[in-house]
């Protein structure tokens, strides 16, 4: 075992030049000093417990003894927050703390759960999916149930055939006014339900989307509460069939799911009826906008953001311990090696991702803010923010997810070969962040949406806040070159508005030569993709200078995130400079000044980067990562955790050794 | 089950009208025709054999059972290969094939060994090893031995502390003269040989890379062959400390070991003297060249080329076929939904990777060749070749695995949820193409080799044929641009060549501020390594370029080539149209054109792109993936697997529900 009371020398040396607060940096994430004090007791509430330890390392398990071992972890959570002590971990606050849900799914499980939780889609999406589409009297009666577990709950919406196209779903749910009923069938192969978490055999309930017919006509997708089990055998009900896909490149403690129906009867009431009914004589109301809808999807992307920061802060954190603790080649001839974090090399992977983090986690704020006043407006009857609201989440979603993903594999192969191993715990954090790429929402699609708000915009003037850079005489003067802040803001916008313009240019000219529009929307699409995509960095970049300018800071916080903020952009900027050449008038002289910067960026931040992943406030146990841990103890806790190989039990595994290996070492050619 | 002679009427259609001759790109890739009738034969004779067929997939076992289940397989396949019929498939066929080895690790062992080899490394580096480093004699004494399988070897270099920086490797052999022995040791924690294939429960002797001292000087880095197991019975020797180091991100079936040394003695004859000698008396002999060490990784290297050439072809056949089978969304209101591969979007992440996998096909075919002709004129005793020869194989193994790696990921992704399924192959193709990016030199330090051979050759113009535009006069024009082939390729050269100069400005400046050159390297080094990343694109698209235009190809599939040739230049220098604005004086009207060239190209490519991935000749068996098989038959196919889940064996999971799930759900709040 790893020595006790070690701290590796180099590490140590770090944090004895700190020169800012730690704290106020852990506050900033957590959201105050109290949510801090909070979230440490709850997660030394869940750590201390030895009943959530794993006796054996998942990843040695099975498929099926990884679901099973890892669901007992899940229950066992859930029953604890049931606990009255300690007060600040009651179930409840979980669920919902200041009127934003943490969940168990993307909030305290994950220090636990590191490959995924069956009952996760239950807290993120089936009780938000009842609060957010069920009537009151509906919310009444099924809410109670389900916060209390006594029903468990999955999501079911996307199909073999059919992801984020939703009006290309399948399932149908038929009404039958003659005994109130709906009558759900699974018409082919591909309208198979596939992929929902917790469906394949932890769930007894689900919110099924399917396209609802009544009177003859279909109304379109419409969710369903529909029981899957029964409550007390927990065996499949008449017609239900349902079973596990099988493995998944990550989250495999979590059993996602297929869904058919043959004819299965639910009640009229379980329509989810707060936006749109049916009556009992099978009249169709609509809803009052066809946007209401909308909102549920935003909510979840902005966990998404969220997530992708906490993702980030993990693998940064990992990356740059190990990198301060890592001795390798040589610099100086006949020195010692360096700290492979002295390379510039290095910097370059590790420092662009950190600053990230930060642009993320400010992105997120400002999504939920957004999210929050959106729906207050929207309870009045106000639904004017939802379109800009819709487009800023698409965005952030999809440039946050596809960062992180980029920069969690950037990070681990900082790590050698060491990264490779599971227990340096980056195959796990980029199993979830490149599931987050294509869940909630392809992100190849959801650029093309936000082209589609950009376009419109652009045409028609009528696009919200985030867009209004690109009306009319809003947009940025394209001659003048100001490489503060502000002017690099200012040419995102440019690339932004230029990719716009050469699109509409392709569209007007496929038109012309006689395409029909969605035709050359198609042969638009790859500039299309560039423009939304340099909108959302527009949006992320914007944000994180805005929110470093917040007068809340101490000055060697400042300082540090305002260093980290132009980094990311100058990152931004040079990765991409041919846009900028190409739209936003820049030169070669100014490039190389900002390469310039961005090297003296490098090592500025190289003087506090250990003790900012320090201020993360990353338990070891929730980091999951031998390369990571506090200490630095990196080769011995690598050691240690091989040694628990079942493999190593014995010097030579001898059912594989007897009946193969001997065998054909016996034989003669 | 899927019905038989099923073929999805997409595919069908595609099918239909081919006109090239798809046996020609097959014998293109296999060689020659007959090597085709070889490789299918070959392929034939192992799938054929229900005792290799897999009795559940290996995704659903635990760690220790995917160990002993896949190493029956190779066990059971190098037995086969032995049999005397087919004739085809001798094993000696396979060691050696027109000179070439082809091994059961990279060759027909992938068929049915998807997470790696536990006897890979044997005949790939521990049987090279003995070939490359091994004297006269002791080649006769070992090699029998070694291609008998009476013993199996590994490769043991990388240890916890020390990976591509060699001179760091910290395991001691030191000779003792009384005894004329060796004595190993491993003096640290860090000094634990770490990550070598097949030596954590397989391996009984190795190839152990060692400091070597006699006379009480280190001599440096050699390698002795080891014994660490006993022939009979298995057990590790005396002093030798063997295991396993446990789960990666892939490759999970190749038992990759740690192995630590207590004094343990070995032969003076154990140190594999082909180019150095320790005599009786302790005295060394040196190498004639320290250069000579080198063939032998570049050997590995130029394998790994052709392994990302197979890993892409496969990968893009499975993206390909399914996009031809999968409809989605709308293109055109009231149509029904088009094929994805109709999507621009789409074809944007296909067909790069498409074009790609040629291009690093022909890069491993002139590798090969120049190595052949490397390693001859080394018998000669001419090493002239071999500077050149280095330079490139690190140039080529670190583009084609970067490269790989980020188009396999595109492609998981073109394919949605479905991508991350393990049945889908790409977890398994992307595992295989990120570990290469680390091993046999990491990318990051062969990147910083090229870079050094660059700004040699820049400086003193000593560099080969690869590097010889960057010698003064040879260095192309920077005024014309030209967007021809040849035209591209020297703005691919001018691209190298200016970062290269940048770079030695940089340089120059630094030393002028009175920094040691080491640091001035170090403060370089982000330029550096573009400048090398920009040689290797020179280098596989020039390469790419000259081999399509070798008078062998018919009319159709010549112009097929040239489309992909063209279509792959410009797709790099889009990407990066930064480097070209700044040092090769492209301007934004041309970029404009390349930009519209590759969008008709696009639509060029979706003629051909199915039939060109079906002439890839990849059997079901061998592509492993439910998305990409021949008859297109991806749902059923992927819900067939899913039924294989164990999870599905019974309606209810009884043990976690009655354990966990019913008493969650019966207690209260």
């Amino acid at each position: 075992m790893a020595a006790m009371f070690y701290e590796n020398p180099d590490l140590k040396k770090e944090r004895q030049s700190c020169n800012f607060d730690k704290d106020e940096i852990t506050n900033l994430i957590d959201g105050n000093m109290e949510k801090t004090k909070y979230r440490r007791e709850l997660v030394e509430y869940i750590l201390s417990d030895p009943s959530l330890k794993d006796p054996i390392p998942v990843e040695y398990l099975s498929h099926e003894e990884k679901y099973a071992a890892e669901l007992k972890k899940a229950c066992l959570l859930v029953q604890k927050m049931r606990e009255p002590v300690p007060k600040e971990a009651k179930y409840e606050a979980l669920r919902q703390e200041n009127g934003k849900p943490l969940d168990i799914g993307v909030g305290p499980s994950s220090v636990i759960l590191k490959e995924g939780n069956a009952l996760g889609l239950h807290f993120v999406m089936f009780i938000p999916a009842i609060i957010g589409q069920g009537s009151t009297e509906q919310q009444n009666k099924w809410l109670p149930r389900a916060l209390n577990l006594e029903i468990v709950g999955t999501y079911a919406q996307t199909e073999l055939g059919h992801g984020t196209f939703l009006r290309g779903l399948e399932t149908k749910a038929t009404y039958d006014p003659d005994t109130k009923e709906f009558i759900l069938e699974t018409p082919s192969l591909s309208a198979y339900k596939w992929w929902p978490g917790g469906l394949g055999k932890t769930s007894n309930y689900a919110v099924v989307m399917a396209q609802l017919y009544t009177k003859g006509k279909c109304e379109g997708i419409h969710p369903f509460l529909v029981q899957l089990r029964d409550e007390t055998t927990h065996e499949p009900l008449p017609g239900i069939s349902v079973g596990e896909i099988g493995p998944k490149l990550g989250l495999n403690s979590n059993d996602n799911g297929y869904l058919g129906f043959d004819k299965v009867r639910i009640p009229r009431d379980q329509l989810l009826m707060k936006h749109s009914q049916v009556l009992e004589d099978g009249t169709y109301v609509k809803p009052k906008s066809a946007k209401l809808g909308y909102a549920t999807m935003v909510y979840v992307r902005v966990f998404i953001v969220q997530d992708m920061a906490q993702l980030l802060r993990k693998a940064v954190t990992i990356a740059t311990r190990y990198s301060c603790v890592r001795h390798q080649s040589e610099l100086k001839p006949g020195e010692p090696e360096p700290q492979i974090l002295d390379y510039k090399a290095q910097q370059n992977k590790l420092f662009p991702a950190l600053a990230a983090s930060f642009a993320f986690h400010f992105a997120a704020e400002k999504l939920w803010n957004l999210y929050h006043r959106a729906t207050e407006n929207i309870g009045k009857g106000d639904l004017q923010m939802l379109p800009d609201l819709h487009g800023m989440s698409c965005a952030m979603k999809a440039l946050s997810s596809c960062e992180t993903a980029k920069f969690v594999e950037t990070l681990r192969q900082s790590c050698g070969g060491h990264g490779y191993m599971v227990s340096s715990g980056f195959p796990r954090l980029y199993a979830i962040a490149t599931a987050s790429e294509t869940y909630e929402g392809e992100n190849t699609v959801l650029w093309l949406q936000v082209a589609r708000y950009l376009i419109k915009t652009r045409m028609d003037g009528s696009g919200g806040q985030s867009v209004a850079y690109l009306i009319g005489s809003k947009l940025p003067d394209d001659k003048v070159v100001d490489l503060s802040l502000d002017g690099i803001i200012s040419l995102f916008q440019r690339v932004a508005a230029g990719y716009v313009d050469l699109a509409m240019k392709d569209l007007a000219e496929h038109g012309r030569q006689g395409m029909a529009p969605y035709d050359a929307w198609n042969h638009s699409s790859v500039q299309l993709i560039k423009a939304a995509q340099a909108h959302a960095r527009y949006l992320v970049a914007d944000c994180f200078v805005r929110s470093v300018r917040e007068d809340k800071f101490s000055g060697p916080v400042r300082s540090i995130l305002n260093q980290l903020c132009e980094f990311l952009l100058i990152y931004w900027l040079v990765e991409r400079s041919g846009d900028f050449f190409m739209f936003a008038e820049l030169n070669a002289e100014q490039l190389s000044q900002l390469q310039a910067k961005y090297m003296e960026l490098l090592s500025i931040i190289r003087g506090y980067a250990v003790n900012v992943v320090d201020s993360f406030d990353i338990r070891d146990e929730a980091l999951g990562s031998v390369l990571g841990c506090w200490d630095g103890n990196a080769y011995q806790r690598l050691f240690d955790e091989a040694s628990k190989s079942p493999l190593n039990k014995n010097s030579v595994h001898r059912e594989s050794f007897e009946k193969y290996l001997k065998p054909l070492m016996k034989s003669k050619l």
